[in-house]
């Protein structure tokens, strides 16, 4: 058996936590049961893990998300990366290719896609457990999970199980109108809950409607071919073999301020003190306090990218908010580490100054580089570590101060985590000045 | 005619603009008939000037206020420092100590005492005006400011004026009930403005009951004889021969979030955005946007110390919340220019780093200095300037970095406005880890 979680998403509804590069199912805002925060993919995976399911689970994603994956999940996954953003149907395809071209799973192999941002109770993870039972059984092609409806919704999809043999599924309807979802849900409709199972050989088949790729390189340049397409409208609206099996709990998209204030591990995170208030949810990653006195009902978010006051009752419509918002993103996690910055100054005349706060953790290095544009100043605050500098190799550590001048070669690896503060100056800061190389730590 | 502007308070109830260090009257957020934003200290000066009041305007403050004043009022007036906080007869009496003394003003002069961080009409300042020819006429030994009440208050003091002649004052009363103000408001009562007129000479005499200082400096040396008691209850109280001017408008303390946001130059400052607010006022310092939605009657302020989410109707509780947070202040204005902290970082075996943007006014210079705990690293990103190292001297510009180890001497002298990124390192950051020393720049 095999799992891939999808991973998408721009996540402009969390700002400033999510930006273009950190995706809602990043943020570290829930509680584990280890006491320690963790974000959506985290908790997906723990679960599967505590739900006893062993396979091997690849996630499916885009290259900007690659890093917090790595830095989230570690090496306990498989990575697979679309060379462009397309739809679901070309990103599973991707993901199944794969496993059958790299690791060479068997096409009889189970294969169960779901999201990588499902908040659930563990007995999800135990249906999860009964689709792949389902599938092996070769009962049907492929086979849905339902989630038993709380309340009529307009915005979700919904599955019509055969009323002699609910196993069996009839049809479907997309995000129909609230009358029309009140009325499916008394003929037992449920929703659509975005897991797919099916043998690797199925989709393999179907793939080759459009190509058939010796190779997953090959699938790779021939991506582009495939259609900009869903794969419930590609797959499972046009299989006929299909069955169902129904999870009836806790099943959320946290996806908004409002529906994740409901969950996280408190309503206070970070440097907050509030005063006298009521319902109101204060996250802060910021080192500075946030002070609430007498507010109600209102989310308060702050992050190196800005600060949110929403009244929660509103908190969806901060979109073209923070769409009027221009800037970089000032907060990444990277498969090194991560970088916040701290200061960002443009002069009259154009020039610029960026100061970041950096950590690069233990082990991990910063390829060899360099910038045409921008000279840097590193002034190492922590830890140990070795740098390179125009081929010459030394030690730094605490207290250095490296000067590092455009267009000199750069590479810098941390032996025990390293944080330094890095200040750029030039004309154009932009992360894309940037020519990496190769370099051979040995 | 001399105008003594007394500058005090220590501002918490405007956190986080305001801080120990920058008190309400500094703060830049009322709207200048030119289009700039000037300040409270800024406005009354202004005032004074545009009234015709051609009077020297000396300011009384404390030593932490000093920097402030020289940034927001330059040279244009004096300063004298209280050696210590007393009260307000006390600082009164050293101005007025200073004036004759240093300034050798004669005794038959007239001085008009008044709060700097008044918010009033233009008329009020012809009430000055007038107050002060009072004086000259020789017809009272002291003149007051009835400020005619606009409702009934239990927070202010009350001059009762004589019912025959109102020029005349026959009682005051401080702080009474809310029933007692206004019976006292139906007989003719009006609020103290705590703006004081007299001949110089007459309170030079009133000082020698405690001693009679030869010099000013003597003044100083035994300051810490003098009562902490008030002018009002030292003074005013125990003049029989008052008179009273009377002033009717606008007359505000700005020193609560509610009264200030009803008066600033616009309901966003800043780096801010509203959609659907309604009532509420957003202050951004940070360079950070602020996104409000959908928010009703809330005080949003946001600088380097911290930030302050707040119902209008509940901004006064403040204080509490604030003096829960234990942190040095992040942002100051000071003579030679301004730093905020951007970045402050403690490690687990009590290693610090802090990170500052500091701006250096041109013509000014940071005094020859070293530090005993501290490293630091200064990246130019700004102007031009000359640096002296353990003696030896250079020129600084834009692009530059200099090392500064602890035990090193050093000084700079911005030649055009110098702004630099300051990287601080050592077991123990505090501003007090400073020795200075004599250069001469020549």
């Amino acid at each position: 058996m095999q799992i891939v979680l999808l991973s998408g998403g721009s996540g402009k509804r969390l700002w400033p936590l999510s930006n273009g590069i950190r995706s809602k199912q990043f943020l570290k805002v829930l509680r584990a049961p280890s006491g320690e925060l963790e974000s959506m993919v985290q908790r997906v995976y723990r679960q599967i893990r505590e739900a006893g399911i062993n396979a091997q689970v690849t996630v499916a994603t885009s290259a900007n998300q690659k890093d917090s994956i790595i830095s989230q999940l570690d090496d306990k996954v498989d990575i697979v990366t679309e060379p462009e953003r397309r739809d679901t149907f070309p990103a599973i395809a991707l993901c199944v290719t794969y496993l059958n071209k790299v690791k060479h799973i068997d096409p009889d192999e189970t294969i169960i896609v779901m999201p990588c941002d499902v908040f659930a109770d563990s007995s999800y993870f135990d249906k999860i457990s009964q689709m792949a039972k389902e599938v092996e059984s070769n009962k049907s092609d492929l086979v849905l999970m339902g989630i038993v409806p709380t309340y009529p919704s307009s915005k979700f999809g919904y599955i019509m199980p055969n009323r002699l043999n609910p196993g069996k599924i009839d049809g479907f309807m997309e995000k129909p109108t609230l009358e029309l979802a009140k009325e499916l849900i008394q003929n037992g409709a449920v929703w659509n809950g975005g897991v797919f199972g099916f043998k690797l050989g199925y989709l393999i088949d179907k793939i080759t409607k459009y190509f058939n790729a010796q190779t997953f390189d090959e699938f790779i340049h021939r991506y582009v071919e495939l259609p900009k397409i869903s794969f419930d409208y590609e797959i499972v609206e046009k299989t006929s073999n299909l069955s169902g099996v129904y999870y009836k709990g806790r099943w959320k998209d946290l996806g908004t301020w409002n529906a994740l204030s409901e969950e996280l591990s408190s309503c206070k995170i970070g440097n907050v003190i509030q005063s006298e208030c009521l319902g109101t949810t204060t996250i802060n990653e910021l080192s500075i306090p946030i002070l609430c006195q007498g507010t109600n009902n209102l989310i308060v978010a702050a992050s190196p990218d800005g600060i949110l006051v929403a009244d929660k009752s509103k908190s969806e419509d901060i979109k073209d908010g923070v769409n009027a918002i221009n800037s970089r993103p000032m907060y990444e996690e990277r498969r090194w580490g991560s970088y916040k910055v701290i200061d960002n100054v443009e002069f009259k005349d154009g020039f610029c100054a960026l100061t970041k706060q950096l950590t690069l953790n233990l082990g991990c290095s910063i390829s060899y580089q360099r910038h045409s544009y921008r000279d840097e100043v590193w002034t190492f605050i922590d830890g140990s570590g070795e740098i390179v500098i125009d081929e010459k190799r030394s030690l730094v550590k605490r207290g250095d101060v490296i000067i590092i001048s455009r267009g000199t070669l750069h590479a810098l690896r941390a032996v025990t985590s390293l944080t330094f503060i890095e200040v750029q100056r030039g004309e154009n800061l932009v992360e894309e000045d940037i020519e990496r190389f190769e370099y051979n730590w040995g």
